[in-house]
């Protein structure tokens, strides 16, 4: 029925060219636990509203770990993988436009929000935050590839983006590899720090130095934070080197000295009063009881980082919440401004981001990706397909 | 063409029911400058998304007397009146709901945002301010009757509304004639309080007692406002009545004593401060000129009545805004979220909106409606189909 | 060498009378656990800044309970109790003024902010929060009577205010009793909206109908919220009866049904989402675990009601904060824009606050005012020296 | 009598040293439009909470001429002009604090806000907005040096700073002639980023080279704009040269072309919608007129750099104002937290404000120092006493 639909549709379209169905390659998880496997699918015509998108790269986000073991409750199987890419329009159907209004076009290298909204909820409509939107889906997470038109993942040749996706258009310098991570980890590092309404001047602290956290720390600074400290382990070596690369002025090293000694260090470079800002990149528990109290009297404590349960979190309400008029900020992914905040970062071009990407693979080696990245061994890993 | 897609879909759809199509009669601006008259359409079954309303009551706007008289731009011949309204159901095509997840059935009593936004483009998506939106339209303002579905304004028997519209459903006694005015005074008096940030016992000054004024009186007192001062003519009676009841604890009259007297009484009744805010509402310069000097240091003068240009306002940049850190903020229409603030606050019951419809007409009688706006003789006027 | 500074002060002052020094009685806390006792002092004549102020009723506050017991490690003895208050002015030196710039002069009726600021300090002058003022002290909490001025808490016939307070005249027909109940309970209420950020038509759900509760629900309402639910005990008769009075438009039995069926009913009383806000005026961390279900996604959970150490609360970061983007936001006493809020929410006239006050006592009773309070026989109780 | 004051202050003093009397020197402006003069003043022992400061820079602001030549009203004769400085703590009496809560001590190289509030009114201590406090008083603009202390300007060898004043301290490394522009041009700046509420990767336009808008230019890129456009005359070279180095990514020539190309241009350098933030720190009405095209839709136009009267600005309220919903945002001096904003900048290391000071002066050559900034020879000149 959808096929007649669009037949019916491509008629009318100035898109339409016959000629035999394109194949595209995808890469497919079809068991939880088991590594995902290339797959080839015929492409659908867009209808009215859609685009076909060549992917360029698409990143190896470290909730895609989670997604592939079973973790996340949201995934459908089979599924193409990939939420985070940006690539080049092969096809569209009807008037497109980017968010400035430009009309867009075959040979367009776009970048897209990654999540699906339903514009007619409370959330999309009424509170203006689309990213609670309760019929929120998103490529590559929560839709899965059995029916038509198959292609809703970044782990692939192309993907095909519904109606209503908001595109931004790429200049030709930007790494497309790069610019992939600014989908997700960027966009909720942005929404984090927008969560955190930083003052200039303001210290922050950015607790795990993985790409969340890194971007957090490059967004703290580009918001104009002033002492910038990032916690990771003495292990995560060329982590912390990026961090600092990235705006961090100081490491406090999570594994050395006791809690008390750590709470003590942070607040003596907090000019003795804590951060004014916490951006929690980690999400467990047992380092959140040593580093809420690391946040100044007034301050927020944002927790971007949770993506999975994990757990119980012991608080002490008198003593880190009330009587210093803190506030716990919870987090959830993100929504088009935070992704054009993300990319504008990155292109800005103040901040290494090329170094994040430090390892890329073609799309028969996606494993390889997730386990680089299940390892720790990447900081972050990006798929050329 | 569009009729051909819209037989496609038809043959679809869940809902279509094979009938004689079915006639609603509208009331139609052929010409600027003369009055309305009624014609019959014949209604296009729903398309995907779509619903059609039996139109319970219209609101006559302010603003429909400058439509008809050709001043909006916007407004393209023929056009179907109406902007505000409210009304039952009648079809519908797919799974549509409102704002909190509910489906949408025939026979559900409901209200709508009474603009179309483009939702991909950078205030829709980035800004999430959809009123700036450059592509929204608004129905019985900016969009036609010539071309099918034909019924796109309220002063009508039936609206057939697009696909993405935002719903909320009413209560069986809230009136159709005064909840219908929620749609555009109510959601703009929504929007102007929303940007003129009171704090719980600020003073508001309110210019000009029209609806506009009247529902930004009750918005102001509703969002905690202490002295509310409504400026008015002396012989606005039974607006400066309503004023009263609608929270305004002072009057003062702008035909009475001197610009001097007025500013000087003005701020006696604001602690010597001058208001906190001012929600201008009658948008002339002249007024402005002498209102403005009645904010208080640090206060914002929110401008939510300029529908149309008035001309030029000589602003002293030093002396009216530098030297007193006061904002001049510009109030363009509203969206969903206005609406639904709007809405709850005429079924607060706090306010007596009931008294704001002085007159009712039926649909033949639209020119007396709009005269009696033009005229000031009625506060708000409402079309019952 | 104070006395000696006073001396010389005495001779510069314009309001120095040459008089038999006069003596207050006051209520001395000398033993926590121990009754207060009255005892009488004799006044020193205000230095430069300082205002000398008969006590007209003060607020026998939740807070001097626990203060009474020693539960308040900032409690020096002895210590006249009492932070709420309000009284007309017997004695002042220098140019002193309200905060409309109204010179002050014996005779006036204040009320006055009840903490006293450092004024130099980060959170004074840079973060202009100075509810979080490390330096930050309170008259009857942390100001104990051994040494002149002595007279520094409100259960007594004078205070003798400090340098630098901040003063607002009352009205002649404001009853003192209820308006001192303004200075605390009514003030960290106006905060907890503050924080809060309710926006017209928003649920809001109020945890404890106590005086903080009932100022939190009267504020919420006068704030524009819609939908109000307090949460109560079955037995908490009045203090229920008077929520609804102040604006709950639902009391849901916190001692009735199960948890599940608790969350399930607020949830379906604010359309499915939860509440927007949850002003959390009890405090208790088993109550924590249950309301925290109880905010929607997006929603703010506010912590006004937390004076002493209250334990721990597992909070799952995951499902209760991260998930649905929510904010856990503590809330430390309050400062003079809250306190003038409180004012006029209660000269306002909306709320029957007067209904507060169940109980009056002299200074000879302030241990049955503390009893009262104690055993939750009161709603609130005053005491008028 | 007040003299008789500080003589038995003195005696109370703990730090107070039997010495004599020490001179200091200082830049008298005795008449209007005639150069100041060099006279010498005998120092006056701190009271309780004041300090001696040793000058080690003072800014020569713009302002410093308009003051000289008598625009500014609150002046009084004679004075010691100067209100930008930092330096090298002399002398202090009792214990005083930096806003982190450390001890001050002679010999501390500080910085402190160059206002003094009356801290007990509306703007102190409910608006938490002491910059428009009605008693604000300014060293080297409103207070004259006819009486003790004397020494109430930077222009000098020491300011005598009244109780209350707020310290931050600096480090060795910072340039007392770079640092001492923080506190007029930075601090200023400050507040109108603050105001400007610039989000990551927004537009910002600044329109003026001078000091303040040099600084505005890095506090833009600073807080994360993303383009940064300088409006500047042709012959401002080393000006636009400075602007692109704080940050400007487009210099547009305001002698160039027609208003409507530039307009054009500035439009097509911000995506099409113009500057999301116009910071006018040339504050020319002539200019205004062009500029306030630039702002985009739901954009703000933020004036900090009009400091006397400059007549009228004939806007249009329809078309620049409310069709657009921007807002005209006036913007007054700054207050503590804006200045330890500005010191923060400049201690960061980004931006090359060691450029800024093109010109140094000893004491004798105030008047020069006036002179290249009445020409605009220089950027901004230093006085290094």
């Amino acid at each position: 029925m959808t096929l007649r639909v669009l037949e019916v549709k491509s008629l009318q379209s100035d898109h339409f060219e016959e000629s035999a169905p394109v194949k595209s390659r995808a890469c497919v998880l079809e068991q939880f636990g088991q590594p995902p496997v290339v797959r080839e699918f015929e492409t659908v015509p867009p209808a009215e509203g859609e685009v076909i998108v060549r992917i360029l790269a698409a990143g190896v986000c470290g909730s895609d770990v989670h997604i592939s073991s079973g973790e996340d409750p949201r995934t459908p199987l089979p599924i193409i993988l990939g939420h985070e890419g940006c690539g080049r329009i092969e096809e569209l159907s009807g008037d497109i436009r980017d968010i400035y209004g430009e009309a867009l076009r075959p040979g367009d290298y776009v970048i897209w929000e990654r999540g699906i909204f339903c514009r007619s909820c409370y959330y999309c409509e009424v509170a203006h935050r689309p990213y609670l939107c309760p019929n929120r889906k998103t490529y590559g997470i929560s839709i899965g590839c059995a029916e038509p038109p198959y292609l809703q993942g970044c782990y692939a040749e192309h993907i095909h983006l519904r109606r209503g996706a908001a595109f931004i258009k790429l200049g030709e310098s930007d790494d497309p590899a790069v610019i992939a991570a600014a989908s997700c980890s960027g966009a909720t590092a942005a929404h984090a720090v927008e969560e955190a309404r930083i003052r200039p001047g303001d210290s922050v602290l950015v607790v795990g130095p993985g790409p969340l956290g890194l971007f957090a720390a490059a967004f703290a600074h580009f918001a104009g934070a002033g002492t910038i400290i990032m916690v990771g382990k003495s292990y995560h070596g060329l982590r912390l080197e990026l961090a600092k690369e990235m705006g961090a002025s100081r490491i406090v090293l999570s594994d050395e000295g006791s809690a008390e000694e750590r709470v003590g260090l942070i607040r003596s470079l907090t000019d003795g009063l804590g951060a004014n800002v916490v951006l929690d990149c980690a999400g467990r528990p047992a380092a959140m009881v040593e580093y809420v109290d690391c946040v100044a009297p007034g301050g927020r404590y944002v927790l971007p980082g949770i993506a999975v349960p994990v757990g119980e979190w012991p608080v002490k309400p008198f003593e880190q919440i009330a009587r210093k008029n803190v506030s716990l900020q919870g987090l959830w992914v993100s929504d088009t401004g935070h992704l054009l905040s993300a990319v504008r970062l990155v292109q800005s071009g103040r901040y290494p981001f090329g170094k994040l990407i430090t390892h890329r693979f073609g799309l028969e080696e996606a494993d390889q990706g997730l386990k680089v990245m299940a390892e720790r061994k990447a900081v972050k890993a990006a798929l050329i397909p």
